[in-house]
C-alpha cells in the first residue's frame, strides 16, 4: 500500500475526488481542479474556495500577527481574482496554539479584516478550536459578473502574461502580497483572458496546470520574465531567473490573451490604472512541453519544477 | 496577559470578533453568534458555516473512516438544519497525517459524499495538506427559502422542543448522527419555530445560547427530557438525565414554538413523517435562568454545564 508520504498532491487529490459524485451535478459549473469551484445559484454564479495557513509551513511563530492574517485571507482572495470573481464573505476556522495570547490573535484578525475590507468583503464567521500547530483555514464566497476564467481555455497562439514580478517572496512578500482582484475582475468582465490562474506554487508548476487543462505547451522568453528585486537578492546559488520561475507564493496572475488581440489588450490595460503586466511567452501545440528561449534565441526544455505540497 | 488556555470560548470569540467590521455591512443578515452566517445575495439568501473534526478530539485513529467523513460533513449540515436552510455545496480542507494510507482517506471522502448526496448537496472542492493531527475543516453553503430561524427569537411563554433523544453520543452516535435537514427546513418554511439551534455542545450549553440571545429563561421538565438508550447505559456515576442534559454531540434540534400554537404544531408535525419531537419545557421571563422541574413538581436551579471547546 502506498503511504501518503510517498503520494504526490495531484495523485492524492485524484483519488479523493474519485469518491465524490459532484461532477454529475449541473449546478457545479467548475469543479475540482481549478482555482475555485463555481456554483450556479439563482440570480448569480458563485465562486467557492478554501485554503489554509499553518504555523511552521506558511508562517513562523515570530511573524507579525497582522501580516499572518493578511496572508491567510489573501490566499483565498487571490483564488477569487484568478477566476475573475469579487470576494464577498469569508469564514475562518482557527486552530489556536495557546502559546500565542488572545491579543496576538486579535492582531491576526485585524490584519485579515483590513485586507478583506479593502475589497468590499466581510469576515462573516467561522469556528475556533485549541490546538497545535496554529492554523487558519479560510473559506471565501465570491460572485461573478461574467463567465469565470478557468485554467482550461488557453489556445496555441495565445500570448502568456503575468502581473507584477516574480520570485523571492520568502524574503517578505509572501506575507504582504496584494491579491489581484481588480485585475482579475477586469480581465474576466472585459472578456480578454482565455485562461487564468494565480501563482501560488511557482510559475513552473502553475503554468503546467494551465497547459495540462488546456492541452497546449509554452515557450517562455527568459529575458522577458519579470524577476523581482527579492529574487535578485537571494544569493543562494540559484539564478534570479530560476527563483522567478520556481519560487512559490508570488500570488500574481498568469493569464493568456489571443495573439490577435494582444496589442489592443495591452493598450486597454495601460489605461485602467492596474498593476504592471508583462508578456512572458507564447502557447504552442506541444501538450505539456515548456521551452525556455534564451537571449541568444536558442531554446531548450524547461524542466524546473515548483512546489508540491505533498511531495517527498 | 491572559493566555488562551485560560480564556473560554465565548470570551475569546468576542475578542476576535471585536476586530472585524462585518456587522456594519447590510448584506450580513446574521453574523457571528448563530449556527450559521446569513448572507444576502441577489435571488436568494445564503447560509455559510464551517466546522472542523480533528483526530484525538472529534474522532480516534481507530474509528471507521467512512464514519469520520460522515461526522465531518454532518456537523455543518446540522448547522444548516438549525437555520432552516438546505445545504448545497461543501468544501473540505484536509490535513492528512501520513500514518493513514490514501485508501483510508478515500473511505473518509466516500462517507462524507454519501451523506451530503442524500440531502442533494455536493462536495465541490477544498484543499489538501500534509500534517498532524489529521483534521477535516468543512465549509458549507446553503440556501434559505424562508426567513432564517435564529437563536434570538424565543419569547417567554414559548414551549421548548427537541428532536430525537439525548445523551451518550460518545458510545457511537457522534459518528453517525442524522442531520435534521428536513425537520429544520419544515420548521422554517412553515413559520412554526421562533428560535432554533442544533445541540452540539449539550442541551445545558446550547439552551443557554438561546436564552442569552433571546433574553429569556427556561423551566425544563425532568420527566419529559427524552433520555437516549446510550445515556442510560453509560453507568459512570452520572445519572442518565445528567448525560442527556450535558453530553455534547447529539446534533438534534432544540427549538421553540409559541404556546398558543403548540397544539396545532404537534398535530402538523405528526403528519409530516419527521423524526419524533418532544416538548421538554417552557420559557420564562427570568433571563438566563434554567430551572429543572422534578417528578414531584418541585423546581430547582439547573447549573449543569455542557462542553466548552476552549475551557481549562
Amino acid at each position: 500500500m502506498k503511504r501518503l508520504a510517498h503520494t504526490h498532491e495531484a495523485d492524492f487529490i485524484r483519488r479523493l475526488a474519485s469518491r465524490l459524485s459532484g461532477d454529475g451535478d449541473r449546478r457545479l459549473l467548475v469543479g475540482i481542479g481549478d482555482d475555485t469551484a463555481v456554483w450556479k445559484c439563482p440570480g448569480r454564479d458563485l465562486v467557492l474556495t478554501s485554503d489554509a495557513v499553518i504555523e511552521g509551513a506558511h508562517f513562523l511563530p515570530g511573524a507579525e500577527p497582522a501580516r499572518i492574517g493578511h496572508k491567510a485571507v489573501g490566499r483565498v482572495l487571490s483564488d477569487c481574482a484568478a477566476m475573475g470573481a469579487v470576494p464577498e464573505a469569508l469564514l475562518i476556522n482557527l486552530i489556536a496554539d495557546p502559546s500565542h495570547p488572545p491579543s496576538w490573535w486579535e492582531e491576526v484578525y485585524r490584519g485579515a479584516n483590513d485586507l478583506v475590507t479593502r475589497f468590499g468583503a466581510v469576515i462573516a464567521g467561522g469556528d475556533v478550536s485549541k490546538g497545535t500547530p496554529s492554523a487558519l483555514h479560510v473559506f471565501a464566497l465570491g460572485t461573478l459578473a461574467a463567465n469565470p476564467v478557468t485554467r482550461a481555455g488557453a489556445k496555441a497562439g495565445d500570448w502568456l502574461y503575468v502581473t507584477g514580478s516574480l520570485g523571492g517572496s520568502i524574503l517578505g512578500r509572501h506575507l504582504d502580497f496584494e491579491p489581484r482582484i481588480p485585475e482579475g475582475r477586469w480581465l474576466a468582465e472585459q472578456g480578454w483572458a482565455t485562461s487564468m490562474i494565480d501563482l501560488s506554487d511557482g510559475l513552473a508548476t502553475d503554468l503546467r496546470h494551465v497547459l495540462a487543462q488546456s492541452g497546449v505547451g509554452a515557450i517562455l522568453d527568459a529575458e522577458a520574465i519579470p524577476v523581482s528585486a527579492a529574487a535578485r537578492s537571494m544569493n543562494d546559488g540559484k539564478s534570479p531567473l530560476e527563483h522567478a520561475i520556481t519560487d512559490g507564493e508570488d500570488y500574481e496572475l498568469l493569464f493568456t490573451i489571443p495573439g490577435a488581440r494582444a496589442e489592443a489588450f495591452e493598450k486597454a490595460w495601460a489605461g485602467e490604472g492596474l498593476v504592471t503586466t508583462t508578456r512572458i511567452g507564447t502557447l504552442t501545440r506541444d501538450p505539456d512541453r515548456i521551452e525556455l528561449r534564451e537571449k541568444d534565441r536558442t531554446t531548450h526544455l524547461m524542466d524546473w519544477v515548483g512546489y508540491d505540497h505533498l511531495g517527498p
